[in-house]
């Protein structure tokens, strides 16, 4: 990852600040001939898409993607495929509200990156967070509808297992009831307890945190290229890059500074369709190359920073002030992060078959 | 990170196995004109080194590391300074115990990456691991050991925080005391309680995952390069590439999933060298950028899969067989991980470094 | 270079196709706080646009260029200034005629890269040459004209030295004749001779190819990372890959492999300003850094091979037939290069300004 | 490429100085199960070992290659064979005399590297070059040996084509005759004339130029990935990248400029394994993708600069001087770069190879 590049043969580059003219990525490295049409992107994106519930931010935007390039009609089928040249997409920003920035413009807001951004660069571009908006993350979902076209025989899907310190009864997951209901939930009735919970916070102006899980199954084994480019390293590359999280895992995760050797190591024994394993603590991955068993990660997503109540800070010219950020926010940032987080599961396993068809010659 | 190298400015590439014949790295981008000697690498591979308690491995190596090239006298003082071109370190295996690999040759060790390097390459080195050998890190804190020298202000401590269900008290952190028991243990009266806890699952032929903390202060703003070179990003990916790391979080972590935004965001104050933050909930970093405070960042290791008790596992012809791994091997493997994480920890600041210094011309 | 991205701290990303619906390139790892106008590129790009005479071809194209991302009105000043984040351009395509293509679609036309596209990709865009068409070079103007910023120090500047056999003549060199002639040729009476030279290429439907030259001025010395990021070494590939150019040359180039070491080996004496090379048969390039001097490259462009003349090939299926590329194009395909490889050199000459920054900190 | 290291898939980092302990490289990215004995490496080396004629520097170093890792006995053939895992090649400098550098250590040499890496680095190994010496080639020729055996159907072969002014007679070309002359010449009666010529300019303390060839047949059609990993373009990189390079070309290179586009681009027929190509002026590549036909690249290689006549030059201080090198060089170096360039051309070739593999999936 380097810069606003990730992947080494599925390559993804975004570019956009919420409130400009646009955003959008170019995926480099895709492999030909594989049909693509817009409205499989668009299905992904609409999944993230803000306003869809009162517990996401109220920005009302279509989110409309545009293929711009790498496409084309297959000279015999008449079907699209990618050519295997860069493919641009393109979504317009629609929704820029010309609202006052004079309270945010001079004053850095706690737990933003608006401090960070002028440390580094000298200015920030405050309208609506500039380009370390969670707007960005739209780009990412596009990227990753491609992504899982290359891997058809791979199913990445996520979850919310906790909202702030209320966890999931994993007996209860139910992958159906992901869809049925606001907060991409597995458990029926812990969905409807975070209903209320939700709108208590909502309404107090607060906000909560988070824990998220992508799993994919049907990932072949041998994926991940040691030392450096371990398909777990990568993977918690790119979760963290996501914004607001905190804490990537993998299998038992953190769980397993508790465990015995005993209890930890997955034993073995032969299956119908190879090897077995007896318990899936290493999350689908040893030695930082994939198993065949599910690739596990959850990550940690932080309490949304823009809340009702009046917090210290300084400002541009380092003085003591207050600021209260009012305007449409999301009381739990988590939850739409669950598209994103399977969207970069998927480039992430994308771009290591790619490799590992490369060095090896499957 | 791509195969064995990590880092863009700063670049580390690794080689070696086990029980070959030698082990070392190179280390590409370092600037000119640093003094380095030989000693100060070794200093902080004799840390990392095995067999210096009962805890770990009893592997008996000198890893006497010999610098191959880009260090020469300064033709004025005298004093041996770095070229600005790479800088080759070696390590000769001097212990490869000619033992008999019979048992572990054909069967796949559960929690090991006998299975995935096997699916992987078609075979794999079963001497001592090969490739995914621990020992490999000792390589790293080589390389850390220069990125320490590019960053003379940045002090980059680590400690062990946990082992098995039991924490430290964090109000009892004194750093001094790190250097005092075979643990790294920050905290007197929990080393005190770790070296019999520990000893009983030596004893018991069991192991134990533990949590380690590192710590980088003197870390200046702006260090980061949103979006997918983000600082937290990398190091996710760098504590991540460690041997048997499950997890990694900053700052509060998956703490922070629990928190209210309220509780989470750290608010800040004009103080004595510029903005002074009243929490660091952040790590030290927002929007993958370092604020200026500590970045603190803490990882899971996971225990030993090597035990000495029985394991169901396969061969490599796919029959079910059962596997007992006798020899050497540390009961909490955490313990050695802590040079490790603070050697990735000053590679990846270091690397960040001279990428911010390129783009902005401080 | 990498797929569709080049650079390495000033990344030029590119996309999109002749026909498509829009081209366009994200250039990343801009340094923040540069003054930034979109008539700044569009002046560079109107210099390479097609169809301002006869001797390009009659593609009858604005080349709008519109910045998306990566710049704002300084919060002060209120100029334009790039935020250090990826800026994003994109050019619609407008004049994509909706001819007949049925002649090529199925045909390989030789001297294109329509047999090749197809071998590697199983099928090509055959509109206008899809991504092998030069139109792809309008990007990297865009992308010159903001790398040309970030070193306003120094001056690149491009000429035709030779069309087919006829070489200019370097004694009547004079920088400003450049912009008063079609060809871009310094030498004010070879241009007249190439006016009538090229109306006879083009009417009798051929072509020829070209040499050209681009020098830089003001380059720092001490640019350029050896081994593998060697000044040259970049802007031999940066040169090459460009459409149609077949050799790159930088100072005495292949001349001097005619040439003893004491004819070749430019001498120095102590100037006004540090050292004063006596001669620049290097080009200004010693061991891959830059020396101060003026950095020569110059490349040679194939004739174009679309032609009035019925040519040799096979289609699709493999069988023989005969070709006849009708339609506008250019007779010297050379000429359009000048802007281009200026571009190309500024780019280069910007990431290893920025890379040796980064590393050695000046 | 990038700094110490080059290729993608196929990746090769090199360190060490002419006069320092040893020189060596990391091989990484290299399929597993490649049969590879450190024989077949002495055999590319033993051909560019100095020392071989009264042609080359008489610098007598057996150049003795040592694999570190990344192979072992496999475990059923016992045949030694690539794991996958990086491959390190050692080999030491023997024969670093202990001469008085005072000549040199404080004067730039004419057409050396002395004054730009004093300039970038602020610093320079002054005995034997350091890092900018020819002997850092001898680890390519290393790697490229391992980059042959990933490609067993591709025959690359170089030879010289120009001494001076005088080139050979094309008609007369035997690639037998190239391991019968000391001068890698193909043309039988023009190595005799090489013989007389090249003693008048090493006796006179002169040196001269030279071009080569470097031919690859058997290159699959479609390795290249355009347009910025354009099979030309790395080519021109890595051949550019060779110590005192100064051009390279593709097929027709230079001479392309003045075809006409009917004499230029190349005619195919069918023929009895797929397109039969009727001229080759393209150099096996179209579009930077391979033809089938075979790759053709021709470099400029200046002559020694190191030479018996005293030269003018500066000295550390600023200050005029003058200097005469003195010691053994090669009257020509361009003779012991052609199997530098077979290896720069087999490793750029292995790495299309697996990045082709990799995205197309053959």
């Amino acid at each position: 990852m380097s810069f606003n590049t990730f992947g080494h043969m599925f390559r993804v580059t975004t570019f956009g600040e919420s409130h400009g003219v646009a955003i959008g990525c170019v995926v480099d490295g895709c492999p030909p001939l594989i049909p693509l049409d817009v409205a499989e992107i668009q299905r992904d994106l609409d999944r993230r898409r803000p306003g869809q519930s009162r517990f996401t931010t109220q920005r009302q935007e279509p989110d409309a993607v545009k293929i711009l390039s790498g496409v084309m009609a297959h000279p015999e089928t008449g079907v699209q495929v990618t050519t295997g040249t860069p493919i641009a997409l393109l979504i317009e920003n629609t929704d820029q509200r010309s609202k006052d920035y004079s309270e945010i413009k001079d004053k850095f807001r706690p737990g933003h990156a608006d401090l960070t951004y002028e440390a580094k660069y000298g200015l920030r571009d405050y309208r609506g967070g500039g380009r370390s908006s969670a707007r960005e993350t739209a780009t990412r979902v596009a990227a990753g509808a491609i992504a899982r076209k290359i891997l058809p025989e791979v199913k990445v899907r996520g979850a919310l297992v906790q909202m702030g310190p209320h966890k999931i009864d994993r007996g209860k997951w139910d992958w159906d009831e992901v869809a049925r209901n606001p907060f991409f939930c597995p458990d029926k009735d812990k969905a409807a307890f975070f209903e209320s919970y939700l709108d208590g916070i909502r309404k107090s102006g607060s906000s909560i945190g988070a824990v998220l899980e992508i799993v994919a199954e049907g990932v072949p084994p041998g994926l991940g290229a040691p030392i450096y480019a371990k398909l777990d390293s990568d993977l918690a590359s790119a979760m963290m890059s996501i914004n607001a999280v905190k804490g990537v895992e993998i299998g038992a995760g953190f769980g397993a500074a508790e465990l015995s050797g005993e209890e930890n190591a997955d034993e073995m024994r032969t299956g119908n369709n190879g090897t077995r394993f007896l318990s899936n603590n290493a999350g689908g991955i040893l030695g930082g190359i994939s198993t065949g068993q599910p690739v596990v990660v959850r990550f940690a997503v932080k309490p949304t920073s823009s809340i009702l109540t009046p917090r210290r800070t300084v400002d541009r010219k380092g003085a003591d002030t207050d600021i209260l950020t009012k305007g449409r926010h999301d009381p739990c940032v988590g939850i739409r992060a669950v598209p994103v987080g399977e969207a970069m599961m998927a480039c992430v396993l994308a771009d290591h078959f790619l490799r590992d068809r490369g060095q090896i010659g499957r």
